[in-house]
């Protein structure tokens, strides 16, 4: 028998910083496997990056498929004098769990095979439907071999999720205030401004780029992007970095590089912030060279069944209701947003990426309580 | 007997890319005592900098000194294999002689000792007055062990100059054609805006300081800093850099640095200029930290003896009147200008720091003249 707080021990005591594995994989799909899930493990390695694992695990046959997504790797400890207590020790001290990954997101990995182990349990040979799980451990890396792959494979076997919740710490300080039913999209942008060098006594010989990118930039940044809207904050543009390299203080150089990001909301696509940005730039100096990349698009699954469900079972388990967020950075939903309707809950993620992260080890239970009750009211009334 | 062809070949032969030497302060000097001057030999070396020969000789105790200055020292050759003759070689070929330094500015130096011998012997010993030489190797160099130096030992010396003449080449295309009677001002500034780091995600916690560098550039580019007047083009500011060196592109830095030159006419001074910078910055923001560094104030020489001398000779040898120009980079004539009244006219200076540096035999042989001319005029209305 699968208890959270114990399983989530064992989970912690393997040092899985991206991309390392240190068993953990193997530990989940031995405990999936005793619980009756088929497990498929899929490590990926593209050239030029490290190997990582990821598993796909399915209880079940029969549609619809409810399915966990989330991550085993963890972020590096940091500085580990600062830690009060072994970062991969899960000890527990004062009713809280400590450890690397106990927040995000080793904690709600526990919670949601206890939860699946007691519903499988409960519902005993009357079970139609799947539950699955879908576990990288590349979202704390490039997340080049996880969750996006994975999905690719999903659909060369033609494997369909119906609803997929994903487990990453969304309360920010108590349990139960905060799922999260979007996401910003992020698009990242070279800005190269070309010109001619030249000796700063005689600058009309020159072309400077340097007062040429001032003035796209102040263009870019002149005003905001817009408003937001009920769901989402207003889309921000951060400006990240400007090199020009330039050693020489009586030469004006030839070129000049800007950097800068995106986050926004679902009112522009990647697509048409592009678009912007070239029409923004255009009107200011056209001798500029442009690369830009989304990691993302922005993405919405409110007024969904899967967000109906978590805001009642976290009612119903901590008496608070959820707000419906879309705060935040990226996560691999953004991946599984183009498979299926995809919402987010999970632990508070107060600590998560710093020293003595930790979760209580009561929220541990409240989530536990709260994953079963999702997946009870889910299949009671899809099917 | 020194013949200026003859005597700038000698000088070019040696190769003294700066700081190095090769014998041509020997040269000098042996030449100069032959003429019956007084030499100095002023090595100066500061700690961190290459030691650098200069020279300061004079003919005659008596006042008015008369003071030529300028530079042995050349810039390196560049593609030696670009050059059609040997650029230590000093050959002559279809009337012109090659070599680096021929026109910056061994020419110019060969060309006045022939004019201060044949003036020399002219005189006899009726000559009243004293004529100089101030001659370093750091002129093309950091300039720190050279003019600025030499003058410093001359005040602690009390050795006064009346009127100093640069030989640097002023004029663009023929000879004649310009001279240069005052230089633009030069001010480095090192402009820091500090912010707060953190995440794109995030962008309200963070404080970037790249949006504020912006804003202050813009307000620095905004307008001209002035429309020039009668003697001077307008002011100059050229942004030479901009630096954040953040490679992360989901963080927002928490500091980016900017340089810009400003190359200032007699409108302003290095400290109004200072000033004005940190009231334009001011206006936008004030959390940056700004360094000034002053190269060289403006200055101007006009309507002064010196200058209608250098139009009268000129003109009387070839025909030309020349443009008194303020324009150009620096030269050491800033450091002179607070000695005494100081101008500037040399040889044709369109292949000076390029392949194939050369001037023609005939322009060296006509600025012999015009020098000799300056100082028969000069010593006759003087004393």
């Amino acid at each position: 028998m699968i208890e959270t707080v114990a399983f989530a021990q064992d989970l912690i005591r393997c040092p899985s910083v991206t991309p390392k594995d240190e068993g953990v994989f193997d530990l989940l799909q031995t405990t999936l496997e005793g619980m009756g899930f088929t497990c498929h493990r899929l490590p990926f390695q593209e050239d030029g990056t490290e190997r990582v694992e990821n598993l796909y695990a399915r209880f079940g046959t029969q549609a619809p498929n409810f399915c966990f997504a989330g991550h085993l790797d963890v972020v590096p400890v940091g500085d580990e004098k600062g830690w009060t207590f072994a970062p991969f020790g899960a000890e527990i001290h004062n009713g809280r769990l400590y450890g690397r990954g106990a927040a995000d997101m080793k904690g709600a990995v526990a919670a949601f095979v206890e939860a699946a182990q007691n519903f499988i349990q409960e519902q005993g040979d009357n079970f139609k439907g799947s539950i699955s799980f879908l576990i990288t451990g590349d979202e704390e890396g490039p997340a080049i071999n996880g969750t996006k792959k994975v999905l690719e494979w999903m659909e060369e076997q033609g494997e369909v999720m119906d609803h997929c919740l994903v487990g990453e710490p969304t309360n920010p300080q108590c349990m139960g205030e905060m799922m999260k039913v979007g996401r910003r999209g992020s698009i990242n942008s070279v800005l190269t401004v070309h010109g001619t060098q030249g000796h700063v006594a005689y600058p009309h010989r020159a072309d400077n780029p340097l007062p040429r990118l001032v003035k796209m930039l102040e263009a870019l940044i002149a005003d905001p992007l817009d408003n937001g809207n009920e769901f989402f904050d207003p889309s921000s543009l951060s400006l990240t970095t400007i090199d020009c390299g330039n050693e020489v203080e009586n030469v004006i150089p030839g070129e000049v590089t800007a950097k800068f990001n995106i986050r926004y909301n679902n009112i522009h696509t990647g697509a048409s912030l592009e678009k912007w940005i070239r029409e923004t730039l255009d009107k200011v100096d056209t001798n500029y060279s442009l690369k830009t990349r989304i990691s993302g698009e922005s993405f919405m699954s409110d007024q969904d069944i899967l967000t109906d469900l978590i805001e009642k079972a976290t009612q119903k388990v901590t008496g608070v209701q959820p707000e419906r967020s879309t705060s935040g950075g990226t996560s691999d939903a953004r991946f599984i947003t183009h498979s299926c309707t995809v919402a987010e809950f999970g632990l508070v993620g107060q600590t998560m990426h710093k020293v003595d992260e930790n979760v209580l080890v009561e929220d541990l239970q409240s989530l536990t309580k709260i994953y079963q009750t999702i997946l009870t009211d889910y299949f009671n009334e899809a099917i």
